[in-house]
Order: structure tokens, then sequence, then C-alpha cells
């Protein structure tokens, strides 16, 4: 088992959601799960783009991985945009999947 | 970045999703991200609640409101209701959105 | 208030849905959190499988339970299947009904 994988998740509107991918992918990640949710309360600049339906990107990455799409999320969107990221450590197994 | 934030979790059956939502509202949660799930297996009192369509509710909150919220859903609702309340640390971006 | 808990984690195409819940039963998973997803890229051996419709599986069980249920499915389906395992510590209340 390995434990220096994190899961990287990102809540943002829908329209976001292939840019946010790419953005993900530049950094290394490899592997998504899509998720639809719906957000509630204000949160962020634009609090009508945060309240409906939204997206949830989930990916395993390493943890530098991680750092770095966390990062460039917050530069690139946290001015303009309701979006939502964070990290979290995870353990798994058969790292080379994810590298 | 900080990480003296939870993602506060909770997984009930979905007429509570309001209640719940202003439970974590009055302790201090702000954005909410809403998932549509299924629960399968018997797990707490109502098994019956509990299978079939459930309701993820999550909010990204300190640490020491997490624990607060936890402790209000486990003596209102764990009782009566099929209630699944979790929370785990999150690192996160510009911690002011958050408060 | 009990962090002796674990959020186990799988993603997989839909078809071995009750295979993995099953798997996960015998090793002492109560409650399952079942959500629908979406696979986005390529990861592990049948990259056609992990893209489109997925399923994630969430259980609240044991750290000891989550280590033999992520080891099982290590054993029975990377080889073959598109399926992502991973677990991370929860902090729960009342942990009597995960038991």
């Amino acid at each position: 088992m390995d434990s220096d994988f994190h899961c990287m998740t990102v809540v943002s509107e829908r329209l976001l959601k292939d840019d946010i991918i790419e953005l993900m992918k530049e950094e290394g990640a490899k592997g998504f799960s899509i998720t639809d949710s719906v957000g509630e309360g204000s949160r962020g600049v634009h609090a009508s783009d945060w309240e409906g339906r939204n997206v949830k990107i989930e990916s395993i990455v390493h943890d530098e991985t991680a750092k770095r799409i966390l990062k460039r999320i917050a530069d690139h969107y946290f001015e303009d945009y309701a979006v939502i990221a964070y990290t979290y450590p995870v353990t798994v197994v058969r790292e080379q999947k994810f590298k």
C-alpha cells in the first residue's frame, strides 16, 4: 500500500469542467471521476454561479501534483469563479496506475 | 495553503436535506455541495429509510465547526433516522472563502 | 468521537457494482452509498471500460476492514478491470453503527 497519494477534488460550475480537467492533465493527473452535484449557499464571488448545477471532479494524484493543481486553480479561478478546490491524503494499492 | 479545514459529510434520506443544511448553516457552514446517491445495506435504526434514494451533503468548514456539526447531527438524528455523518481534514487555498 | 474509521471508496464500471459490494460485505462492510459518476482519462488496462458511466461505492468501515478490502480488490480486479480503490481516515460519532 502507498500513502503518498491525494484525492484532488474540484467543485465548480459545469461550464469550467473541460478547462479544469485540461489544467489537471497538464500537471500530471491521468484519470478523472466526474459527478453531478448541486450547490447551495453563497461561497465565493459569484454566488449565482455557485448555486445550481455543479460538477465535482476527482483525481487520485501524487501529493506534489495535488499541491501544484491546488495552486494553479487558486491562481486561475478563485478571483472570478465560484470554484472550490481541496485535497486530502488517501491510501491506494498499486501506485503505478496513477503515475 | 491551509490545513485547518475539514470536509463535513452527511448522507441521509432526502427528506432531511433542508433540515440538515439549516443545522449546518447555524453552526457556520457557508456553502454546500449536494449529490444524489443510493443507499444499500442496513445501517442504523431504520434500514428501510436508508435503502434507496439518499442525498450526500458536503461542506468545507473549519475543524471546530465540523466537530459541532458532527455532535449536533448525532444528537438530533442518530436515534430516529438513518443518517451517516463523518468529517476528514482537507487542504485548501484561500481560507477566507470558508470563513 | 471516534477516529479508527475509514471511508473505503471504490470507483468502477457499473457492471462490477454488485460483485464489489458483495466482496466488501464479506470483509465486514455494512452500509454503502452509491453514486453515479463518469470516468475520463485512461487509467488501468481497459481504458475503454473506465471512460464512460461508472459507479462510486463508499462505505464507512474500521481501518482494518479497509485494509482487507483494499487488498482483495487489488488482487481480484486490478489486473483485468478499470477499478480505482482508495481509503482515508474519517472521524465519526457512535461507532457502534458501523460494527
